[in-house]
């Protein structure tokens, strides 16, 4: 089967937004929404880097799909559109694509989003996968990194370093781990769980966001280098999940804030909200982020994954 | 230096849309343009697949760029922005970096264009570029694949097959072809030629449009498939360079309608139009592409590019 009948079989019926015209034309269109902006973020991924090649087809499309997600959640902007860019090792194998397929459909459905266009072609390296995810903000109100004031909140949505650990199982850690913590943990690492659905109101509380990809303590140095303010971070109250704590022990805490992947948001705000959501710090003046335990500082062993 | 570095030394100086925030955030933003549609492409390409890993890095970042801007001209729209992930093996070599990017500052100023943001990282495999990009036309009118009506006449624009030889000549053929003639021809490969401007128009005159990539008589039969029709081609009238003709003699039209890699826009039109472009065939009912030697046919060897 070429590209073109893998667009046609496996891609098509995916395109349900009326600009995708089907992946039958060259190009899509997104009809202008008057009082509202397009918020276009942009990913990649890679067997061997991001993801196992031999990890199961659906939860690579859905972590290749859900780290884009993760960005428009944490810019306040409601997806609806992305592109896929697949680089196949050859042969293209059609059980892998149906179920890579599966997997982008389940994800369609539970986010209300639909394949716009893309391109399919082969590769002698590994399987990448490049995928923009386009959404929307009311006009003016895409939550920046820069928006951070002196004396916010700081919180953040889910659990952190629960991916890292997961990858460490999978790297061989953690035998004695009881199967439901492992099983916890690896699929944290393989499926992001996004805070989609609170992203869609953060713009209307927050001041500032930045996604949690590199690292908890990485990003929130990116945040606080963009609105030019400090953060000081309370490690007790990090949010940790008892599976993650069960695995790494007194080292938890210093892993965990220093590991990505975790796809998570975090924003400042007004102190005093309540959510789906951990209060961990607090904006002063100054630079940077500070780890504080019992009003020490913690050494943060790494300041977050980079490529080269 | 890391991806943090070479994005903010190398990529974020070509980031001038304000809403690219200089790439130092997780997302960008488009605001709506009433009364327009935003128009969106996306393709990659792959050292050994679609250039050479020892191209200059200037022609391998113009030949991203364009196979994406040659959508857009195909459709009628105008270019704004592109996102640009890079898949880069390792070590990451700054004059490589300097040149590339050297090459998409002079497409922005050439194209009126912004980056938008993207993604950098390390790569096990050959480097990959993978581009997004998006223009604008008006509200409805984006000139798709299925508008072609009977009686139209088929126009293409600049010549057809030069890519394919100049990259015939990277393989070794051509021995005794002029320098002026081989140079030429490698330039249409490395640094692809899309009727930008024209592209622009588009929307005014063509009933029906598609970009020349996988070759002339692949992609006029995609678009014969979209409208419901038939295309008649007369080879004597399809546009050939003179130095593709003497680099392939009498083989120059059976091998450039069959090559890709063009970027030149076929459209469907009435008769009778004059402008940057040439008529080389009509629209009639039926199904399928027929190219016509003085009312005989001629066997399409090949057609066109697959990746599998």
């Amino acid at each position: 089967m070429d590209e073109f009948g893998i667009i046609a079989r496996y891609f098509a019926p995916l395109a349900t937004a009326p600009g995708a015209f089907g992946l039958t034309d060259d190009a899509a269109t997104i009809p202008a929404r008057p009082g509202f902006d397009l918020v276009v973020t942009t990913d990649q991924v890679a067997a061997g880097t991001d993801f196992f090649a031999e990890d199961p087809a659906s939860t690579v499309a859905q972590k290749a799909l859900r780290v884009n997600l993760s960005d428009l959640a944490a810019k306040g902007a409601r997806p609806e559109y992305y592109l896929l860019n697949l680089a196949l090792p050859r042969p293209a194998r059609e059980e892998w694509l149906a179920e890579f397929t599966r997997g982008l459909s389940e994800d369609q459905r539970q986010f209300g989003i639909s394949l716009l266009g893309g391109d399919t072609s082969a590769t002698e390296g590994p399987l990448s996968i490049s995928i923009t995810a386009m959404g929307f903000v009311p006009a003016g109100r895409m939550v920046t990194r820069s928006g951070a004031k002196l004396g916010d909140a700081v919180y953040v949505t889910g659990t952190i370093g629960d991916s890292a650990g997961g990858l460490a199982l999978l790297k061989g850690e953690g035998k004695g781990l009881s199967e439901m913590d492992r099983t916890y943990l690896v699929d944290r690492y393989r499926v992001p769980q996004p805070p989609v659905a609170f992203g869609n109101g953060l713009s209307d509380i927050a001041h500032a966001g930045v996604d949690v990809s590199d690292g908890l303590i990485a990003d929130l140095g990116h945040l606080a280098l963009a609105s030019g303010v400090g953060i000081v971070v309370d490690a007790e109250r990090v949010p940790l999940s008892p599976a993650l704590r069960r695995l790494w022990g007194a080292d938890t805490l210093a892993r965990a804030v220093a590991a990505g992947d975790d796809y998570q948001t975090a924003f400042t705000a007004p102190l005093g909200l309540s959510g789906p959501f951990t209060r961990i710090g607090r904006v002063q003046a100054g630079e940077g982020v500070n780890l504080r335990v019992n009003g020490e500082e913690v050494v943060v062993p790494q300041p977050g994954y980079r490529h080269f």
